[in-house]
């Protein structure tokens, strides 16, 4: 289970990242179908490829690099959590949850191509995300393709990002406590991207204590990446963020800027980012540089 | 993996169905949690629980059991199943798609807890389908896990459910022949169906040509499934079927008996389930009553 590791100077986490955005991207155009029938297959392309951060495969490749893990199942691991991200992005801005029209720049898949198919498109990308686990040919380890559906069905589930949305959806107009939002946002957004480093690691041979440390450090980039996304939904324009921004004070929803003020919102982000580095430490892994470097990128982004 | 194995007389098929169904029921209400938050849970019980005749979980359980699967294994897959069938009716109820207000003569999802709780709720059901199939506890091998989570994805995605929906959706107003028709409802129930027969079998250690055969067997139960409902939905009224009838005349959709005319559509699903029960006796199985009986039963359904 132990693949080659090279080099990783936090200097090149630009051109690492690129290079992996890369890699994603071409997986997913192989793994997406173009010839699903009745335009399904072109629903789910451009619901996925040639957008996104790619923030969750990252860190599945970041913490596998740094563990030594199979590679063939983190590039299958990262792909099934970014279609988990992207069908949930597409259902919702449906108009009946966030009626949303833009998304990374682009009219959202419901404006394109109809709710219905949207509506499927979602539906089809989250199968697909537990077929791309389990390769027809026998290329994973079963114990490994079986350990990975597990840990990616219960954090898209009611326990993680659809229970968040749940959450999400009865708290416009409710005062939520800072405890309250923590836990909303823990299952929304924050399941997902900690899946995300436990997948990555279970392509590995971690220790118990290096699953916890990282399941930790995975947690802390769930609650930086909400904080910040709360600041930028009022600091940034829709230009930038590529998708409509002050949207969640105007939909009156609870959010750490509303709850705490900008200037202690961004402290709280900052001293996340601080747990989320010492996690790393703990691990006392070789090759952490690019997941230090992503835990910045996630508390840094102007986007 | 060879579980007990009992006698199971044609003549005791209710019987069998009545234990069987309250069976699945009891594992469905262990399964699918009451305590997801903000009302979640609820309607995921909701979308599940107190309804439909479990005609895949049956499938399913009547297939491990006529080879002698893995008990446990079997009835997960059943659950499964069904919670995959469950979540597609939620979804294809909305608005967006076929805009239906009864099922199982209640309120639909979305009539009952709103569009957004439907959509969230469905989604949720798909991803605890996935979880009920790699337990936490270990109780299932691992190989037999992996290989049931593609069987479930590959039946339920773009190329199975998903894909089938997107035909039929796009399928209105148009003029399709037989192979068309047959083509969209392969995808549409069949691949399901099918899968439970294939999971079941999953659960055992079914020859090749077994394999192929209750293949064919679970092809031909979904054909004939779609045949009579396509009758049943101008033969009979809202009340016996527990859902809007006629409606497919109404939405004017292609169905076997718009293109056949009634007599001919019959016809045609008694020689779909001729070709069900030879396939099964290809299988040379000791004890395939119970397989043999859900063809009838869905075949000479009245609702």
């Amino acid at each position: 289970m132990n693949g080659p590791q090279q080099p990783a100077p936090a200097a090149d986490f630009a051109g690492w990242r690129a290079h992996q955005q890369g890699v994603v991207e071409q997986a997913l155009s192989r793994w997406v179908p173009a010839d699903s029938p009745a335009r399904l297959g072109e629903a789910m392309r451009y619901a996925v490829l040639d957008g996104g951060k790619r923030l969750r495969p990252l860190l599945v490749l970041a913490t596998a690099e740094a563990l030594g893990g199979h590679p063939g199942a983190a590039l299958r691991a990262a792909c099934a959590v970014e279609l988990i991200h992207a069908y949930s992005l597409v259902h919702d801005d449906m108009p009946c949850m966030d009626n949303d029209v833009l998304r990374r720049g682009k009219p959202t898949v419901h404006v394109q191509f109809g709710e219905a198919q949207a509506l499927l498109a979602g539906d089809a990308l989250q199968a697909l995300a537990f077929e791309l686990l389990v390769p027809g040919d026998g290329s994973l380890p079963a114990e490994l393709s079986a350990r990975l559906c597990r840990l990616l069905a219960v954090a898209a589930g009611a326990d993680g990002m659809a229970g968040g949305q749940a959450v999400d959806l009865a708290s416009v107009g409710v005062a939520l406590d800072r405890a309250a939002l923590e836990a909303m946002h823990r299952r929304k957004t924050g399941a997902l991207l900690q899946a995300s480093v436990t997948m990555g690691a279970a392509t590995a041979a971690a220790t118990p204590q290096q699953q916890a440390d990282l399941a930790e450090y995975g947690a802390c980039i769930g609650l930086a990446f909400q904080v910040v996304d709360d600041i930028l939904d009022v600091t940034a324009d829709s230009a930038t963020l590529g998708k409509t921004a002050g949207k969640d004070a105007a939909a009156d929803k609870p959010t750490f800027v509303s709850l705490m003020g900008l200037a202690p919102a961004q402290s709280y982000a900052d001293a996340v980012l601080d747990r989320a580095h010492q996690a790393l430490r703990r691990c006392g892994l070789q090759q952490a540089d690019h997941l230090h470097a992503l835990a910045d990128w996630v508390g840094r982004r102007a986007s």
